[in-house]
């Protein structure tokens, strides 16, 4: 994004030299309009230099470079997609994967020391620009932003709004107990010595 | 936010002299738990420097303190809140005033020259940090930010997901086809004129 700091026109003459200069072979697997952006699935920002989405589909890629990412934070187990991997390697952009199961009430089980370890490379500014996304951009996405924003100290009441905002009907009560009792105290210290 | 520039320790300490200092009263209208954050209703950030939501509380103001906003972009029609007038005096924040008459479908009428005025502010990086609100943070919110997604070239699909998003029920046809039709390339110049 970054719209204002040059003007779109200008941004879009950059963006285009360095489409071709540095990613050169995208083109063929962008839309077929290719001056359109579509961010991925459940995109939005979380704060500066800090993204969130669902798994990004070759549609977004032409927006991704858009936003200059340095590194993506990904929470699936499963490898990173070919496709990805291959536009990932082309654009420059660092893949840190940590893989938390998919899961299904009531069994839920979130590992909060991938959670601690991920939330390091999203609190070290070196990493940024930065894209969170797991696979729909609600649950482990959403846990992970959850104690972002309680490093923020959000109020919990607050974290959970914005965790349903994304997660809408499929919200999950045991994501929100995870988010209440993760404890951020570790991360502070961290995030002191890395800012 | 900006969360991760200083950290939270760091933060904590200066947001607690610059409140001391630059706004000094304002405790007395703050929630009683003065260490946590509450966004207000529907907030969100947009992109550098550009946050939306719906009209702050007092219980909001630490955290819109924390925003160290510039300016404040007012969509309703109403005058300005008193006490939001008071918070935005201390705090040294501009208010920019754009009375758009909240409506009902089927008879919605959008000021487009008013939106477009609107925008100039937004566009405009003097102004930023910047909130923009109307009072609940989904149709005149809801509209300048689609518009402002045009700008951004973000395809119309994704201008109508991130509108749903927040107006959810109660999105409305008519502020679709208000983005749908509005024309961004007299703003175009404009924001490039003063980047």
């Amino acid at each position: 994004m970054r719209l204002l700091e040059a003007s779109p026109k200008q941004r879009g003459q950059e963006t285009e030299q360095k489409d071709a200069v540095v990613v050169a072979g995208i083109e063929a697997v962008c839309e077929p309009s290719p001056q359109l952006m579509m961010p991925p699935l459940n995109f939005a920002m979380v704060d500066d230099g800090i993204f969130r989405s669902g798994l990004p589909a070759a549609a977004n890629f032409r927006f991704l470079l858009s936003l200059s990412l340095r590194s993506i934070v990904y929470l699936c187990p499963e490898p990173y997609p070919e496709e990805n991997a291959r536009f990932l390697g082309r654009a420059g952009i660092k893949l840190h994967h940590f893989g938390i199961q998919g899961q299904k009430e009531p069994v839920v089980n979130i590992p909060e020391e991938t959670i601690r370890e991920a939330l390091k490379v999203i609190l070290d500014v070196r990493n940024h620009p930065l894209l969170i996304h797991c696979k729909r951009g609600k649950h482990r996405t959403g846990c992970v932003v959850g104690c972002l924003r309680k490093l923020q100290k959000w109020r919990l009441s607050s974290v959970f709004d914005e965790y349903h905002h994304f997660a809408a009907a499929k919200a999950r009560k045991t994501d929100q107990r995870f988010m209440e009792l993760f404890d951020t105290s570790s991360l502070l210290q961290f995030s002191a010595s890395q800012c």
